[in-house]
């Protein structure tokens, strides 16, 4: 049978371990092919296909749940439950998505794109099962990265308490999150990974293995086989941490045997209430170029399957907004010991790696821990240091009580740098850098700033560190600046609270937010070829906004036009319209942004299109709602 | 000496433990005397004087910090630090407050009101020591129920990988949080509380004392005999699971010894990197009342001290809102058993104590652990059980990726009930329920509703657990209802998105959300005895605002009010001023709430007068903004 013929991941079930070796040759190959082709994520995927191909041959399908977490480790996943045919539509608009999606295929049970939730999912859909007095097997398939999120140990702390409560946790163990892991969990799965499995030592076993169905004290050889296997596996010594904590540990098991896999899996199927098996895995196994640099292919663009070198792009790019905003913090922290960048898990994708090679002792990286990463930059800033927090916008979503409860409250000065704020593509909704402006202004002392382009991005950067009155967060995109003169050094702070204008006109007051700020000076252009004038500010603050500034425009002016890539619910928008009202200044504001629904994967300029955010869809929307004119079309 | 002279801890420093146990007492005394009169924590306190005085008299607190996690367990600590005098003022306007705060004393180095928070805190403190340059320790005193926060694990899996790194952690293990903990975490802490203190076994211990500070090969008498003590103390195969994760386990200590107490930890600090002291204490110890029943005297309104009775209220009062909504809930569940009421350690607080009494199957309690309520319960919801998240609005913050993330993303049908929103008076700003209109409006998906009242809590309760095509939150305040009639059975779910008006006038459009309603038809009274007559309408939803009633309104009367109590800042009345805008509707707003600052603890009523939410200021700020006149005395 070949991987193509392969609908219904029960079509696993008569395969012999040779067969399913042959899948798993041609799942890794359709994986490489298609993620060379379109970029995505690599090495997480290649490293799972026994484990997903072991798992999937002792399960029904039908009736049993896998929860992958994350879903960047899916795609073996995808390719048995239907969607080979359409796997070289991933990541693109209309196509298969990057993550998990329910509305996707049926065999998606929970979405997932951030990290670390899976076993509360599935300890939900366990005991969902259990009241609705249904019999199916629920499994969790989590990274030993994602195992130290705290949201994952609160549910290993309430699934050790429910011994009634069939759950198997599969524990990906590949020694990494994106980056090596951080932490003593890992460590201590790293210290089981080398011991050599142990003879089962507890009397709690026997017990335990007594109360599976139809096995008692004695045992047909069949069982006693059964039993003297899983004493080999299970090595409480070595997993005593999970075992202390309720759960009956198996493992370590080799993740690229197909025969030890299915042999454990069997026998975990087996043992009543909570289940962790620790599968030993290699990051991009199979593809050597991946397996000796785990970091590097965690993700990747479009690259060359023989040399692993990425497609080099047509014409040379500016800079990335993560790239300058590396240098920039590296060059200040040389000069400033007290400045600390701290990350999450996220070295690579927020820069600050360059930080951990050039002032290792200015780096601090929590792993996967978003609140821990908040409220220690909170103990950080009580002693004079100065604290640069830098989580994507999505993630930092994690930290939301952390911000008001330890920070803002507190008044304590963090710079919080939001990287991946707005739209950012082919991840989709799970990563959409929607809502931050929206969750961050309603706290008190909180400042907020974006810059619009790469150069603004420096000064912002010298403006949060200089900031010591309380907190401030920076948001910025995805992606690559625009090109603008960069300076090495000498940056000039920003004086919080205050716009600037950049171009003027009678007819229209456009005020633009970070990335928007192009695009409105764009479409301002576009309505100036219409006969209609606008001024154009660059707002740099959405909390405090310029009302010095812009008060007296939008009274002269009379028509107000807000832009800004997030949410409109709450948002940039709302702020000005806020403090327009409050100020008694009661002008139309015609609020453009992100539209209170979903934004699905897809390239940025198409879901900004999809949005009405391309500069011709907004000199539109200002000509229909404040001219009642059509755009002509555009040269 | 008497506490009452003690206006610094260091001078505690010279005390024999007869002495200290005579400041023990004196402790619990004006402890007990003060929560009787004022109300507060009562339990938590109680339970760690001898801890506080033990800890107190190791340390040099002019250089040294503690932490101290929630802040509740915190009133010894406020009465060994120059508070004594002022300590009746507790928990009353501009009096000492009943959690932490950093402005109120040098001694409260971070302030805390949510659990989970303090090794973080801590840890970071101890990082800014290093960086620093400076010599001082730092320790965090944790609950047993906060260590199952995911941040404090999150925190403890960080701190465990770093050897280098000096910190203190004092586990106060009273085997409770406010009720008896969850999770297999305090069930493994209880196992450790049951057993013996026994050898050392490990060789690790013999490497780890080598390489504190002056310590050989060649022992004096002296170090000798601290090794050897230390050696009783650390149990290392009772504290697996700590020493696994990297930190040195001494304990279980009695935690009401001081003589023991005072051993362990000047051993303690002489060992590097990180270390747990686990101390057994008993909650509400020392008052017999409060030890019997440990929820019921974890926190008290005012009370006999004899007979540990609440001090009856001149007259009877309506039934608080958390009583309606579990008795009605409980009269659902009873119906429907596919209703699952989930709370995150607070039992009696929600009121879903009730739900576990009658329905125990229908309850779920998962501990200290919000975020994993919210993604179990959206696991729940894909099987087609219906589960009603009862968290505080405060608390609900914790979880706000997960809401976003596994909730409104996937467009699950999670019922969320926000206690405590609003003004929560006496335990300040750490609890105001001020933000949840902003962050949770921002979310596509949801659906927000606040009733005006009991009887509409009721119908809103209905309505949530019958709304099934996506997520649907309510807040609802702390506090007393009006004593409207309340039906026992037979609500009728009301229609998503529809307002009722309640008072019809041609002068100002007056919109009230949740618990405004009532004080809006009061204002609007007032503005009538002025010739000024209000159309009053009770919004009932901010998400979706119901524009069909709404807009002819606004356009017919001009001048709109809205009026929240929750931040302005994004909440309902920016929602309605976005919905007018959105419509070309231009008219001015007056957007009454909590303005951008905290609100600190007070009675709530005045915390409302401080910040102009009674319908008397209400009056006359509509006076002032739309008729340029001020309030005539009000009789």
């Amino acid at each position: 049978m070949h991987l193509s013929e392969i609908t219904h991941p029960n079509q696993l079930h008569g395969l012999s371990v040779r067969q399913l070796q042959q899948i798993a040759h041609q799942i890794r190959d359709k994986h490489l092919q298609t993620v060379a082709a379109t970029g995505g994520h690599l090495g997480p995927g290649l490293g799972v296909v026994e484990l997903t191909l072991g798992l999937y041959q002792t399960l029904d399908l039908d009736r049993d749940k896998v929860i992958w977490d994350v879903g960047h480790q899916a795609y073996p996943h995808k390719l048995i439950t239907g969607r080979y045919d359409h796997f070289h539509t991933l990541r693109q608009k209309d196509g298969i998505a990057g993550y998990l999606k329910r509305g996707e295929s049926k065999f998606d049970h929970f979405g997932a794109g951030h990290a670390s939730t899976s076993i509360s999912a599935a300890l939900g859909m366990a005991l969902a099962r259990d009241i609705n007095g249904e019999k199916f097997k629920v499994a969790a398939v989590i990274g030993d990265g994602a195992l130290t999120g705290g949201m994952a140990l609160e549910a290993i702390n309430h699934a050790g308490h429910m011994p009634k409560t069939n759950l198997l946790v599969v524990l990906n163990d590949n020694e990494m999150s994106i980056s090596p892991n951080v932490g003593a969990i890992p460590r201590y799965l790293n210290k089981m990974r080398l011991s050599p499995p142990m003879q089962f030592l507890t009397d709690n076993f026997e017990e335990q293995f007594k109360q599976i169905p139809f096995v008692g004290e004695s045992l047909s050889p069949e069982l006693a086989r059964i039993k003297e296997g899983m004493k080999r596996l299970a090595v409480p010594k070595v997993g005593a941490v999970f075992e202390e904590l309720g759960f009956t540990y198996m493992g370590p098991v080799d993740g690229h045997n197909l025969e030890e896999l299915i042999a454990t899996f069997q026998q975990a199927h087996q043992i009543p209430g909570p289940v962790l098996v620790h599968v030993a895995t290699v990051k991009g196994k199979g593809y050597e170029i991946a397996e000796l640099d785990k970091v590097g292919y965690h993700a990747q663009n479009p690259f060359n399957l023989t040399t692993g070198k990425a497609v080099p792009s047509n014409k040379p790019k500016p800079p990335a907004y993560s790239k300058v905003f590396a240098h920039t913090l590296v060059k200040l922290a040389e000069q400033n010991p007290k400045i600390i960048g701290i990350t999450a898990a996220m070295a690579t994708g927020t820069g600050l790696d360059k930080l951990q090679a050039k002032l290792p002792d200015q780096y601090i990286d929590v792993g996967i821990a978003e609140q821990h990463a908040v409220t220690i930059a909170a103990g950080l800033a009580t002693d004079g240091i100065r604290p640069v927090v830098a989580i994507y916008s999505t993630f930092l979503q994690r930290a939301f009580d952390q911000i008001i409860h330890d920070v803002c409250i507190q008044n304590l000065p963090v710079f919080f740098c939001l990287d991946r704020a707005g739209i950012v593509g082919a991840d989709g909704p799970t990563h959409q850098g929607m809502y931050d402006i929206a969750y961050l202004r309603c706290i008190p002392n909180m400042v907020l700033m974006a810059p619009k382009d790469e150069a603004e991005l420096q000064r912002m950067i010298v403006t949060g560190v200089e900031h010591t009155t309380g907190p401030i967060a920076m948001r910025f995109p995805r992606g690559n600046g625009y090109g603008v003169p960069l300076m090495e050094e000498g940056w000039e702070a920003l004086e919080i609270g205050k716009a600037e204008i950049l171009r003027n006109g009678d007819d229209v007051l456009m005020l633009g937010y970070g990335t928007m700020v192009n695009t409105t000076l764009q479409a301002a252009e576009i309505l100036s070829e219409h006969g209609i004038e606008a001024t154009v500010i660059n707002a740099r603050f959405a909390k405090p906004v310029d009302t010095e500034l812009i008060f007296p425009l939008a009274q002269k002016i009379g028509r107000v036009v807000t832009l800004e890539e997030g949410c409109v619910m709450g948002g940039f928008g709302s702020a000005i319209a806020e403090a327009l009202l409050d100020a008694d200044i009661v002008v139309p504001v015609k609020r453009i942004g992100v539209p209170d629904a979903l934004v699905e994967h897809a390239e940025p300029n198409q879901s900004k299109a999809q949005i009405s955010l391309t500069s011709p869809q907004i000199a539109q929307t200002v000509l229909q709602a404040f001219f009642k004119r059509e755009l002509s079309a555009v040269g």
